[in-house]
């Protein structure tokens, strides 16, 4: 790690996040499904192919407008798991509490998981809860776990984009980083501003139905649209330009970027997804994310070239273009 | 919760733990394969059974003898999915790390649990890294989930105990509780105590070849066999009857827990199973645990009754029977 204690910027999804990963934990536990380095995990099981993934989530505050630590836990991994291809069906909740830590806004956390588990169409199946002395955590951690099935002819991966197909973003971007910082700093919520945080497996399984010519699935989560992006072109090995003008961005959420000098390409999304896409699949593939109720905002921001290998470039609205490097440390911890 | 605040007890295994369970968390999340209340979740996919279990760990501390939070995390998993009959294959890995932590602590664990794995026969195949700032959480939490399919013929629940099976227990029991809980205190190794921990799964194979008329598996973790057997007899409606002079038990542990007022029925166990068999295989379930590496101390402690049902009695060395209540509250916070 070059640097004898974690860092912050360790769990930011960015490039030291990367390096941990590559340096610490991929020799460590070294297997051909875990280097592959997806959103979740894709195993062959029972002569079908299951998709498992897990996320922890930390957010700060708990509470935050349009959601809360529970329902994010649920579609974090919901959406982890739709972006192999497959059909979530079963999640387990491991939920870390801090003694004293209020048990009205447990149940309220808990309703709001359950609530999102049915929207999503998925069973919780198994849990467990550990409580920790006063000040050994913050307030309360959930880890979620799921998997289900990926349909026979789906074969989706980060490393599928070929020169030619477009990029497709399914809405706003930047919209719960932004959210949960200004929860998080008492800035004055805007009430504009609500996190995105949504089930996509519904808007990937019209995806699919549409669209057969879809390579990569990915929402765009810690690091932002921008990270998302140099993970795809550097797993592919691909270039990918992208088009300032055409990235779809509330205009509040924009006042908050430019006003706390961040780059909504870098900002947290929970509810969106990028689509790689083939061009004669690209009109197919829009309609289908626009007619979901997550995708209205959805826009084809760019397109996958062979040139410039494992590089991302904006176009920007005023001419040119600059490199859209991977996030190097953190820019907004706690932000899931 | 009858109370507005999470206590340490709600993270005790006991009944309060329970109480907890049966109020907050089945109702919000109510369904049949979450209410069965078993190690894990029995679950119908692409034609077979699949058995998938999630554990947080957050031991104090995270470095004892015998082992460390990295494989008590992933023996503890292997462990709660083979209990279903299943053999374990695929592990997740959830990490959270405070700001600060050790990185060669953090490389050690992960060796640790990759040994682990491989032990166990399983892949870590998807994980999750997240870090929060110093002093919201404590060095390193850690959780696994994991699944594996059941063979066709096998089913084992904790409803499943019948009047005259027989109930082993796999070796001696208090083994991993008392030696974090030495460790935490200081209190002075004694060498010969260390953590039981340690993966199951090649055992229980073993056991379900031996002896179909295996009824019900389960690891007394949190809580210890007290409170785990308690949980059978609850859920299968039956008496339990267990004889203190065949509970295996090392001295050094007796002695601990003597000095410090435990009783060893209700600390944990990392790398212990219980085992009820109808009579006619109990043999053949005994000589294959004890063939076992982990199993050669096990015992037939006791046998299933129809008469006291949900309650467990102890007929001690002295002469007369007590009754073992499920424990209250946390004997032992932190211990996994």
């Amino acid at each position: 790690m070059g640097n004898d204690k974690v860092l912050l910027d360790h769990g930011s999804g960015g490039k030291i996040s990367h390096a941990m990963i590559s340096n610490m934990i991929l020799p460590a536990f070294n297997n051909p499904v875990l280097n592959r380095l997806d959103d979740g995990a894709v195993l062959e099981m029972n002569g079908g192919r299951v998709a498992f993934s897990t996320d922890s989530y930390v957010v700060d505050p708990i509470f935050f407008p349009g959601g809360n630590i529970g329902d994010l836990a649920i579609n974090g991994t919901v959406n982890d798991v739709a972006m192999c291809g497959a059909i979530p069906e079963y999640v387990s909740v491991g939920l870390i509490l801090e003694e004293g830590f209020s048990s009205d806004d447990l149940s309220i956390i808990l309703q709001s998981m359950a609530r999102a588990a049915q929207k999503a169409g998925v069973q919780v199946v198994t849990g467990d809860t550990k409580v920790v002395p006063r000040g050994k955590a913050d307030k309360i951690f959930i880890n979620t776990s799921g998997f289900g099935i990926i349909p026979p002819g789906i074969h989706l991966s980060g490393s599928s984009a070929s020169p030619g197909d477009r990029v497709i973003i399914s809405g706003t971007v930047a919209d719960h980083g932004i959210t949960v910082l200004t929860a998080r700093e008492g800035l004055g919520i805007d009430s504009e501003i609500e996190t995105d945080s949504a089930p996509l497996n519904h808007m990937v399984k019209e995806i699919l139905k549409a669209a057969p010519g879809v390579h990569v699935l990915r929402d765009p989560t810690r690091g932002g649209v921008g990270t998302t992006l140099n993970e795809i072109a550097a797993q592919s090995g691909v270039g990918i330009r992208i088009k300032e003008q055409y990235i779809p961005l509330k205009g509040a959420v924009l006042g908050m970027c430019e006003l706390l000098g961040f780059d909504p390409l870098y900002i947290a999304n929970e509810g969106k997804l990028l689509a790689v896409v083939a061009p004669e699949d690209t009109d197919a593939a829009l309609r289908a994310i626009q007619n979901s109720p997550f995708g209205r905002d959805a826009a084809v921001i760019g397109e996958v070239t062979a040139e410039d290998p494992g590089k991302v470039f904006l176009e920007t609205v005023i001419g040119g273009a600059r490199i859209v490097d991977m996030l190097a440390g953190d820019q907004l911890p706690r932000i899931c």
